[in-house]
């Protein structure tokens, strides 16, 4: 039996898990950082973690959100963090709705995880406790907020995510 | 008038803003990292922070606990992070129940903020998160959990944040 | 007049440099890390920063190579430390030698100092030291070692510099 | 046989090395962090760690600086690097003195190597330069400077090191 606390996490790939390669100056997305943010954060909660896509937010095909959404479904967790790109994580959120009795949380990085200094630490902090506190439904942790899904988008220009229907600067 | 997403952090010491000066061999606690921890985090909500005390958490004392108190209930704000040693932390947690309207977290470190490595970022991550989702009450996040105060205590064989009536391993 | 230790340091682009911006997925060449690093060093001699150049190595060409020795060869200095991207950090070496009484350290990175995990930081300390204790001449600190320029190749596969005429591992 | 470049490591305690445990609010000598800099700073150079001793600097003995000179004494190896806390490293150095044929340099950290703010990555980066391009003697690599034993203080005031004989501020 899954222990009241377990949360399983989803990785896609995006920014959060984007390495560099000097010899070909290419930036790709590399293993997930998930487990050493986690070590990092001393949490001692029980966690699993599937490397289930493996792409740039922008690639995410409607395909690959019902293959997160099937992974979801079928699986007997009822608290889950997907790590994923920020361009269209606003759309992945809204094609998870609808799960009954669970508790989904999307989150990512504006810069990458391994950035000295990086805002990833801090998302998966976030979403780790929105997982295990919030109601079931979907929601977005990015940019020190919980948003719910339907109503979030990122403001590509101020770099953050915010609130539909939040006034402009 | 305050937005619905405000937080007032209050910042009472302990190893969270711990300093070392090399000349006295000293490590002592220092100006509050929180701000540069939601800096870190590319936070855009709005937010106070307020520096109530500046001890270790083994020196709070009852008095201190009163003021912490006081000050959160004469506060207009709803949500409060309250940063706090590690050790009293879950005694500080009990001493602020049965606040009404008032989310209340408490959230420190395990290993100072300035270090490479540090549990600080993702617990205020954390603390930031269930402030905003977590129903009225008083709450700790620490080793990657959200407890409620009065059925939480530190480990401190294990260096954790565990459930009063978990199993030893 | 300059002090004994003053030093010139050249920035030309580079791995060390670069930044990334999440909206378009780019990673560029940015401002120059020196200062950063020079001030974590806690470095207390006196030296300038000229920002000559801001360009991947690869695009480096014989007319750079030919500004950076007319900008060294003008100037008073006696001991400069140039930042330079890898890939071709040999050949700007061979092209910098020949200048009188001037000691010249060629430093750059494997990995971009605004890493978490970068070498930026060491290679610096090594340049800067090198500087100052180095007969006039024109070397390469990467790798953990100092390195006589005409003498000293990158082995891209193995992503380090080693001396012309090592046995292959 | 050892090679040109092999590096004797001997670490004897010290604010580079200094830990924090947060049950006792100690803060003492733990491992040798030198390892650890030598692979973020990708060195390739053959080296050996040797833990002579565990102290402050302010603890080191007429006995310890003695067993440190027989150590380097009595190796084969013609580079050293000591790591060593600061208060006292210009008097280590200086007991060091009259070794033929060795090139011995003293470096450590004004704050430990485990903080996100650090000068001991750029100060080893230093010593193991100066290590492979000064010629036999004694020196101090701190505050961006290699330094002759004999010839260097530390400013405690000013947390820095500096020539005898430098005008004050």
């Amino acid at each position: 039996m899954l222990s009241a606390m377990f949360i399983k996490f989803i990785t896609t790939g995006g920014t959060i898990d984007k390495i560099y390669f000097d010899d070909l100056s290419q930036f790709e997305v590399g293993e997930s950082q998930v487990q050493h943010i986690l070590a990092e954060g001393l949490a001692s909660f029980d966690f699993e973690i599937v490397p289930l896509l493996h792409k740039d937010s922008l690639e995410i095909t409607a395909e690959d959100r019902q293959k997160i959404r099937d992974c979801i479904a079928a699986d007997e967790a009822e608290r889950f963090v997907v790590t994923h790109g920020t361009d269209t994580m606003p759309e992945t959120a809204e094609a998870l709705m609808g799960l009954e009795d669970k508790t989904i949380v999307l989150t990512g990085a504006l810069s990458p995880a391994r950035f000295r200094t990086t805002d990833a630490v801090f998302n998966v902090g976030m979403a780790v406790a929105a997982a295990q506190v919030a109601a079931p439904g979907v929601y977005i942790a990015m940019s020190g907020q919980v948003f719910e899904a339907g109503a979030v988008r990122k403001n590509r220009a101020a770099n953050r995510f915010e609130t539909v229907g939040d006034a402009p600067d």
